[in-house]
């Protein structure tokens, strides 16, 4: 039967004793109700109710994480907050292999249960059903690899700025210095999509006639990561124009578009899907609430995500190293044993040569997109100078030599160093 | 130009210069960029740039309300956090009247911007372009009366409990209780929709055959809002079955359908959209981040949903009667002089005769559900006084007569008063 049961994990934090908490979660999330109903059976619950699969304490703290939450009455003194891990468990017979009816089940009503001071989904387990219902991603790191030409190492790539202000020419004319420069992946901004200032026809015509002509020249042919997001007839039109054009990849934001909307996205996309996260913060800053990216990223790459954001290690935003790494090693984890949807982790964020070497440490991988956006543009000599010093920095990770010791042959490199502070 | 712009209001936490801090977010969301690049003019900035439009000092916090913010170097002594509340603005220039693309703008990388200790989306306002681009709510509370029947009160409703593990037949069975209860409005919980325990179909046909049969009968149709909430073409079926069947009503759950799915339903539905929130406490319970109900409500609306959940007065979950008061509020003030896009808020959670006064005091309007488990289905009389008691609380209510007073030639609600506690 395990195999066939829903299974999510969360930390939570309460005043009440924690079975009693718990139990008030599986019974909001499956017969929903506190008190037991007329025609509520025992083998109903045992057969639909949320089973608890297990509670670790993770001990008490100093205060309550979260406002609003009750106490338990009666208690003499001061309540007492403690925190614990728990695993709950749903039969696939309540909602079958859906994923939005999954999100409303392990990431529905519970968030404001008044026993709890904190309450954070932190992982989620599904059965085979989901890998046979949903694409999960249809170019991953391979596909990813064919239409850019990049082999045994890191796409890396960059964004185009100003993110808005730029029109179609403009935009096209940076993509030729970036094509010039050697670069393998460009992306839109999140904040550029079909403005009426850069209209999206116009920009993917100017910016695919510049990296096709560069392609036929030199054989290189950029990814560029064209931004549909949009409403959906809007995103398949967008998404067939850069197909028509000779395009290998669109961008849409995850917030933005949904999840029935990136469902439908990933059943009828012909190009790798770059997924970008903004307004994550919104979900997992506060760490005694809402989403782990362990948890979210999975319903995404199921959906069909190829290219999951996670931002970068020293990045300007306030996440932490260890967090980034979390976050882009569970994006390289199978999911399944018939079906892996590994997507590749994206990295960008304030990113130089400086942070390729411990990335490649974390990662163990290379299977992932580097974006840098003054961390080529501003090099000293340039963006292909930019460029190179990023490859070779990638090349030195890979080989184990220090940046400092590679540089010595690779003058790209050494400027980047200089340029660059630790 | 003001009309043509889209303006957007935080409340915002930091340890920084509050203009320092606010003009981060500014350059972050707009030109996305920290320092000037090459090509990037005054005139760029003013034209395309996000625009201050005020910044309101609140005053200091003891400490940060979220964990990973910055604090300035050098300053001597401890970091002071500081509040304020600031309005931005963007041109529509910029990403047109998209509402995907207005989400990546007004709530996408900000509320992890590493100066920000706390980052709240508060309200946004947008130009008439949004009201000509989208639906809106097709029936609003004129629809919904018109399909139900139910003039000069609010709609009285209740929930299909337990949550899951009743069948078809068994669903059928307790809306023919509630049907010959009287009932106004019905709607499936929101962990019940397509599952292989109760598939859709046959409980769409078993409730429906109910439905018509009484209907047929004695003249009252109650509206049964059917959770289609799926992937996109499992919704399309599913509506499209519903309308077959003389349905009068769809729900869906916002957070798992997701934005463009539900604007998509939007379009096609032929039936007032019961809109369920499922998930909102992530996005919302703690204070200093995330979204408030009266930004988000207008994205949803917008998009064409019809009734939107608000919880309820001294409701289960962790809410304050104010906020909720607000959230209702906030669905039924108009968004534009062309389009006023109110929405009907639904009251939920622990609900009894014992709220309706104090609702409609603080609403001082009858175009709202208020739905309730217990407070119909335990009445001590049963289901049929359970509703003639919470109607009766709103003639109370609507009369301006305590219920005490009402109760003494009104026994349903008397019984009422008696078994639920004030």
């Amino acid at each position: 039967m395990t195999a066939r049961r829903i299974t999510a994990t969360y930390r939570i934090e309460t005043a009440y004793p924690i079975r009693e908490a718990v139990e008030t979660m599986a019974g909001e999330q499956s017969t929903g109700t506190f008190v037991r109903l007329p025609g509520e059976t025992d083998e109903m619950r045992e057969l639909y109710g949320a089973h608890i699969e297990s509670v670790t304490e993770l001990g008490e703290v100093a205060e309550a994480s979260l406002p609003g939450a009750g106490v338990p009455k009666g208690l003499p003194g001061k309540p007492v907050w403690r925190r614990a891990e728990v695993v709950l468990s749903w039969p696939l017979a309540n909602f079958g292999a859906s994923l939005p009816n999954l999100v409303a089940t392990v990431a529905g009503n519970l968030f404001e249960l008044r026993p709890f001071s904190g309450l954070r989904l932190l992982d989620i387990s599904l059965p085979e059903e989901f890998a046979a219902k949903y694409p999960g991603p249809k170019f991953g790191a391979e596909g990813t690899r064919r239409l850019s030409g990049v082999e045994g190492r890191p796409l890396i790539g960059t964004i185009v700025k100003p993110s808005v202000g730029l029109g179609p020419e403009q935009t096209a004319e940076l993509v030729r210095v970036l094509c010039e420069a050697g670069i393998d992946f460009i992306k839109d901004d999140e904040l550029q999509a079909d403005g009426p200032h850069c209209p999206f026809e116009a920009r993917a015509r100017a910016v695919m006639r510049v990296i096709g002509d560069h392609a036929e020249r030199t054989g290189k042919k950029a990814m560029y990561a064209f931004n549909i997001t949009g409403d959906l007839d809007e995103m398949r039109r967008n998404h067939d124009l850069v197909v028509e054009l000779g395009g290998t990849c669109v961008m849409a934001s995850l917030n933005s578009v949904g999840l029935t909307g990136m469902i439908e996205l990933g059943r009828f996309s012909q190009l790798p899907i770059h997924a970008h996260r903004n307004g994550w913060g919104y979900l997992s800053r506060e760490p005694s609430l809402g989403w782990s990216y362990v948890a979210w990223q999975k319903i995404w790459r199921l959906a069909g995500a190829d290219h999951m954001h996670v931002n970068g290690l020293r990045n300007k935003f306030c996440e932490s190293d260890e967090s980034v790494i979390a976050s882009a090693k569970a994006c390289l984890t199978p999911m399944f044993d018939s079906k892996p949807c590994t997507a590749m982790p994206v990295f960008s964020s304030g990113q130089t040569v400086r942070q390729a070497p411990a990335t490649y440490a974390a990662l163990g991988s290379t299977d992932l997109i580097h974006a840098a956006g003054g961390g080529i543009m501003a090099h000293p000599d340039g963006p292909a100078a930019g460029f190179a010093a990023l490859r070779e920095s990638w090349e030195a990770a890979l080989a184990g030599v220090p940046l400092e010791d590679y540089a010595r042959d690779h003058p790209a490199l050494a400027k980047a160093l200089g340029a660059y502070a630790a």
